[in-house]
């Protein structure tokens, strides 16, 4: 077995947004020449996440914004007297910052309709990070 | 180290389930012959999920299912004029399609009540699968 | 690439907790040597889960247990005929037990306000648990 590292970087442009980042970690996995294994994604700041989710109806992402704000709402949190993004924070430690998913055939082994999102609560940011940690073997 | 890859596969039977699927993971593990490391299970799928829960009182299924659903409706998103599950592709994005278990001395290292389940939020499918990535070293 | 694995042990205080155990993991780390890699976190015990969260704010721990208390309230499940813990099982369930989490430069690769928590939705206990397995490379 081998390790093989890199990292996604990229901006977002809202406030609260789900970005579909599947084509940058398939990258990745083709970059490592890693035929089987696992592929961990892991999330940089304590407002982010990240979510296996359908993306061929964009719709699906506006859903979960407004699924997620109505279960965990703005401005009702102690420490939105600090920061006043307390929903953001409590969102991502829900949502989750990691996901790891099986190499198989030298390929991420989404399922058709599983894509990967990058999930930023409190947007947008000029660069955003996403750790790949990719082990596994050769063909 | 090493590494072992399989996939289990298994019919669902009802709209909405958790399947117990402990003893097939088991079955993996002890085919992988590792005795230790980590078992890393992902469920395709985008309207399914993993779940570690209890499982001494069946009960605890249904009382995640009814929480669920009060948490995230059904019939009131956007994606349901697509498909009509829309709730399902949500609480899988939330609930999540990967879990990472130890391997201790050749086991799962469950501990006592903890159980994986497979959640299946639009069923029932004829056969869902959940590929099973073991990494490790023999004893 | 090689495996190291250990555990971390430590009591909790209160019937509902947010435990911040970051430096058990760093220290988990350091004595692996692995300098890339990954770091696997599994909290044994069905009422029992890990959050990546902030920590500079102490009351942002506060907010996560009210925020999930609101979402699934003690006291109207089936499980709590039989143990009268059933929201701490279902919360248990949807936070989930495991993290993955990569190591750069030998060290965990959280971001500025990232923290690992250990959350007890049914304690106090005298002995809480969380596997340790960290595999990757030498320096």
């Amino acid at each position: 077995m081998r390790l093989f590292m890199t990292e996604l970087t990229f901006p977002t442009e809202r406030a609260r947004e789900l970005v579909d980042i599947t084509e940058l970690a398939r990258s990745a996995v083709r970059e490592s020449r890693v035929h089987s294994g696992s592929c961990a994604l892991y999330a940089q700041g304590a407002t982010a996440a990240l979510m296996i989710q359908e993306n061929d109806d964009p719709n699906i992402a506006l859903d979960v914004l407004e699924c997620l704000d109505g279960l965990v709402p703005a401005g009702r949190w102690r420490h939105d007297r600090v920061d006043d993004n307390g929903a953001a924070h409590i969102q991502a430690g829900i949502i989750r910052p990691s996901e790891t998913i099986p190499i198989r055939d030298g390929r991420l082994a989404l399922s058709t309709w599983q894509n990967v999102f990058f999930c930023d609560f409190d947007g947008p940011r000029a660069r955003r990070t996403v750790l790949v940690t990719i082990t596994g073997e050769d063909a």
